[in-house]
């Protein structure tokens, strides 16, 4: 069997930065990365170039970890782009951190990928067998080895000629010598945003990248644009055919953050109104709303102000957690909810309380939560989630469970209230969730609510 | 002159953890200290015992990048404190952090130290001339040879010798083969607790410690209490005269966790309370309160409720700094706010803020929030802090800056005001403060405020 | 311009050890590299094979800097190849050194090179155009891609393919889950020998790889032969036309360890005997001989030995260097040479001394070590050198200087003895030199020496 | 039990060197420590002061390990001393590395000692029952108590005081911020030397630290000697009750550095008539004489020489050697041996071998390297030692094992070429090894040879 064999099941969110003509190139991208962190915590990675030649830096672990004033100088030329990486898999994890950068015929390129194809199985196997040599287990690889194989002349050509042949979720940014290019796939489904800072072309994944370094946002890139940014200027192109808009909704729900402004709304207003929603559809009488805090705080907020209810920050999230954490041999109940949060007993003592959360994935955490409430003194209490019942896995780049590890994939919200030990259990229902996105409803991807994927993994 | 003179104005916060015959004791001081982390940052150690030998482990850094399962596992045998620390001075700052270990006459000796001695320059120039050779610069390396050179026979009647010699703020723990000792200064400026985990006694700095790993809170130390554990039991002993008791309210302002139980008091409680004393003493018409995050949420909670004016996490707090921060060359107006705080434009757009906040020390920071708010669109911005202005330097182990770079030790609030750019500000007054507190009122050390030093350092 | 032209000026010296089939294989690979440490000192690599699985640990360093317990452990499986490298250049040093570990469409494969291919310029650019990705700038890898783009389906059939499109100097392994094979050019430029050790087939380039763990040495390949080692035993193919063979004389004059047999020969033997012709040929009358140490050892007892004049060790070599030494900035006289060797001043002084080396490159080292021995007292110094005179650079794996650096390529022997500043200078002759390798005097390159390049490099 | 205890078996041979008023102070001791490295090999320090204050550096293994660009440079001033250490035990091993760099009551104090003290298990006893508090377990530390205790006023008087409580041997370099003071203790046990270096004063264990930098040597200490060098110049005291002069004589059978002069004589020239001698008194009719390398190098050429027997380097030996080396699980015989010798088939084979080395410690080493003579085809193996039987341990500096571990303590020579398994077996014997020595024949210590202990170790 191929060892570099693709797991379809595994992918990664990511996060993406790069900037054209700027004295100080790396340490922006540096500090866009930065703020991008949330996106991907487990590597990152910048590429430079002066023009003549493009140096690489990447390493594991977060932004601040990785870059220090050592590597950072060495990125020398006033261009780069940058990458954060969720999940990793296999051994040689460092190889799989982005950017890539390659040499081929034409000379050094460099690629960063915010997404997922799902022909990439195929697609490797084809390549392997006429003779490529892939150096990662990435499916991004395969779109170097496609414009490598390109028998186009110029590199726009070379570019879409790959770019027809792949499928999937991908915002891109390409760097060379000469050109730094954005791409975003034909459906949307990821962000990918353009910006200007100093007279500079940026271009990231959330604008909250551009407010960190005082860039102004001009817009986010069209579906199926690509932008080609040289000397002589910026040139849109929009080669390939048409399709529907599918614009991930989890990064309004969860995945974005709240002070970005992605899919044309500002997220933490979208999570607000999610509040206000589900509390028009899922009323409680409760003593006090807490959120399962930081993603369900807005929520939350929205919840309370509808229902006036009390809003109390009866949980408490402790940020000093690193990647690793040695968990002591005896078993310490609930440990793992623990060291992230511990909620407070003065506050939560004989209350009926209105619990917060964006969605429940396998519901084991949820239950202990809950379980951690009622060791705190709660009486009761009612867990609101502002979004549908997550019942299948996404395919185009964030990395979820199977579908039989999604508790609701099998469970009624009767039943998994059951499991979780909540005094009662209610969801956002899909209709108000996209009434929140308003005249904006018709352009998302809601595949892992109700199962309608525009495009399915190819073996 | 001597190069290790001790500046009387560099202090520090730390946070100190201690169980006694555990099978896991380093283990469980490691998640200890991790529950502390708060209450420093730049350094961690741990010290074992098994009962023959000591053994210790340290480094710079938070408790996850200095523990690994390497090291953590060479801390053997049943016993073990362990500490965090903030501020380091001077060059060789490994040596400062604590527990410090040392071989005396008597065998093996620890100590953890939480606070700050008064006269610790004139007991240091004694001892040194006297042919004592220190190894650090921390003013707790004194009591260590103060123990070294009592006269006195048993390891308890050492102690309260060499304590007895020392002044200012002091919670320690020691450890031994045969004992772990807990002591609490007279003026109990410093916490300390006694818990129970699985049948083993338990010291830690704040109550959040002991719910990580689901130890049972059982009571504060009083003030001048010395806590005695060996295989024979737990004693307790008071061999100091009698004195006022002067616990730090910033505790209780800003510096323990919210979740945490200290000086009989929830945190998160008296902060709330805090901001609605705040609103009935500076109310204000806005149309959104905001807090400044993470450490203003409580207070702005309770400030908005009174008013019922709506609650908004109006700027969202970047978690993910680390210690050191590459800024780029190029002036990036509030930089060092913008790292770790950004403002959300569309829920401050053409609002009147009411931004709360829990002190202000120079003044430089609430100016450049109150701009950054303006910058995204807020129309009015009114700061509301939830203690008095602090006028004093803290002597008992609160890192501060002096008295003339306190913003408040020179300017009316006014001229505060105007500095900051706020379009009103309104501090909490004392008599509000301590109300708050309740029957506790008269136990607390509130010098910073109003100059009322119960020591005053020694040269 | 292409940033990974291969430049045909700078190749590298390698050693190169592999083992089928015993439970201690990278332990084992691990000791032969060490053996083979004289051959490279910059980088060192080991690949494994479990049978189903490939595994590399590498860095750049001694072979004890990069393998520890830590690592080796890691190398599990009873099948290995390992490498040492000599010179590194370009930016990524660590991605060229090797063995280079690939995944192609029929599975891993792992390589190690000794040698310098001569077309390699040409083929890359070939290869790249055509849509190859290159990881290195090192020549090897153009063998894996043309393994790789084969359309041959048996693995020794593209290696043979492969193998007759490149040109040069290569002793070669590969590994991969099913087999370990050993290549050795046509010409036979490198060393490369067969040994059994406790029943497994071991590969190495010197005996001394096979003395250490206690293997017997069976044979040397022969120039064009591969060995191909399987499950179901050991087959020797020789696919290649008949050449002449053109083993290199610098193995034996100075490369390889004295303790070694390569070529048909014991090099201790060979440089003995080369003293004693250097003897025959250019005598002196002197009071000592004095070797430089440790490569001019062997000559200067042969050559002592035969004029019978007192042998003695009058230069102190320095063991203890390592890669990096840091140079004080005030000029030191002569600071390169004393830093390695250091004359003793009670065995020269007043003494007229026939100093014995095995090769003059550039003269300047000598030019310091002539000074040297003035400095502590010798009133003569005579220097021999056991070989001719170097006038050519090698394009077959051993790292030189230019043509125009050689200072035997431009000055007669009596210039550079003045420019040494020796009362006399005498080289070995090439009749002498081939004299000494008796009835194999046909089966060497001698290029260095007289200019008869059997290939020259392409571009 | 005192965890410190000092073990009186257990000690160390070092090197020191110093240099007072140069611009390059730390660079240059850099290269002093280089050329002693043969001194201690287990960990290295160095010491700077720029007049105000004092610096250190140091760390666990080769001086080129431990010192680099970026430490060095650290090393400001124009005054420095280092020290490289042989033998570490206990578990802190990186606090026991010297220079010693303590602050007391008058200031900075660094310390570097060659020796070791017989009264310090008692010394640190009486130190610590009245205070003292231990960083190392090192007998060096207990002169800095002592000075730091004197009650006198003047350094020079304080370290008078100090010394004169100390017994044992000791080559002492103190550094401040205002002297540097060299120190031999009365018996003169360990070499130290004065030299001068571009106008400065410069000390070292051996020239050929000196050689190195081309410094000149100027003279010995004497025993007894203190040399104290301030701004004011250079002052000569001798503060101590004359005594008999007791220098080790192993420095010159093994220890010191073939280059360099120590003890009035220079060490290649003493051990190559050592081999003469041995030549005289223990003479073999054999092919060859082969050294044991390197140390036996030079006593062999002197008995080769003698006896008119042909010289050969039949034991190459591999300079690569690092501190830890992974073993192998699968027993290879003669392993550790192995590692370091090889010996050469073509030249012993069907030989009688005059084997030649410089002592016979517990007598498994050389057993190993006989068998492996006879594995290669040595015919025969007489063995020649240049010192007599090794019969006690050494109490003055060098690391020796206990009596009972020494083969000579319990068994004749006659067993002892039994246990070895060579054909014969010849010790100099001790009136031989002192005649060489010459006019110099009563001035050195012989005690591991005749059990004539000047100083015994107390309790």
């Amino acid at each position: 069997m191929n060892p570099y064999f693709i797991n379809p099941k595994l992918k990664e969110e990511c996060g993406i930065f790069g900037i054209f003509k700027h004295p100080e190139a790396a340490n922006l991208t540096y500090l866009g990365l930065y703020a991008l962190q949330h996106r991907g915590q487990e590597g990152a990675g910048i590429v430079s170039s002066d023009g003549s030649r493009l140096r690489i830096e990447k390493g594991l672990g977060l932004v601040n970890d990785v870059f220090k004033e050592e590597n950072l100088c060495r990125l020398t030329g006033d261009c780069a782009i940058g990458h954060v990486r969720y999940s990793t898999f296999g051994d040689d994890v460092l190889k799989n951190v982005q950017p890539f950068l390659v040499n081929i015929a034409q000379g050094w390129l460099a690629i960063a990928h915010n997404g997922n194809l799902t022909n990439a199985v195929r697609l490797r196997r084809t390549l392997e067998q006429s003779g490529s040599i892939f150096q990662t287990t990435s499916d991004t690889e395969i779109i170097l080895h496609l414009i490598a194989r390109s028998q186009k002349k110029e590199f726009s050509d070379r570019l879409i000629d790959a770019l027809k042949q792949v499928k999937g979720a991908f915002s891109l940014l390409f760097l060379s010598e000469k050109f730094l290019i954005a791409v975003r796939d034909s459906y949307g489904f990821r962000p990918l945003l353009l910006g200007e800072f100093g007279g500079s072309v940026v271009f990231a994944s959330e604008t909250a990248a551009f407010d960190l370094m005082g860039a102004k946002f001009i817009r986010e890139l069209d579906p199926g644009e690509i932008v080609i940014v040289t000397d002589s200027g910026m040139k849109s192109i929009k080669p390939f055919p048409p399709s529907e808009t599918k614009q991930c909704i989890f990064e309004h729900i969860y995945f974005a953050r709240p002070d970005s402004f992605v899919f044309g709304a500002n997220v933490y207003e979208v999570r607000h109104a999610l509040g206000r929603q589900l509390a028009k559809e899922k009323p409680v009488s409760a003593d006090i709303v807490v959120p399962v805090p930081d993603s369900g705080v807005p929520a939350a907020i929205g919840y309370a102000e509808e229902l006036k209810i009390p809003f109390q920050m009866g949980i408490i999230r402790n940020h000093y957690i690193g990647r690793t954490f040695i968990e002591p041999e005896q078993a310490i109940r609930n440990f793992g909810v623990k060291i992230k949060l511990n909620p407070i007993r003065a506050v939560l003592e004989g209350k009926s309380v209105a619990l917060v959360d964006d969605s429940i994935i396998r519901g084991t955490t949820s239950q202990k939560i809950v379980h951690l409430l009622r060791q705190n003194g709660a009486k009761e209490v009612h867990l609101r989630i502002s979004a549908p019942p997550t019942t299948g896995p996404c395919f185009y780049g964030i990395d979820t469970p199977t579908k039989s590890e999604l508790i609701a994939s099998s469970k009624s919200v009767q039943d998994i209230c059951a499991f979780i030990g909540a005094d009662s259990l209610g969801y956002l229902s899909l209709e108000g969730l996209l009434d929140v996105e308003q005249k904006n409803k018709h352009n998302f991807c809601t595949a892992c609510f109700d199962d309608r994927y525009p495009l399915l993994p190819e073996d």
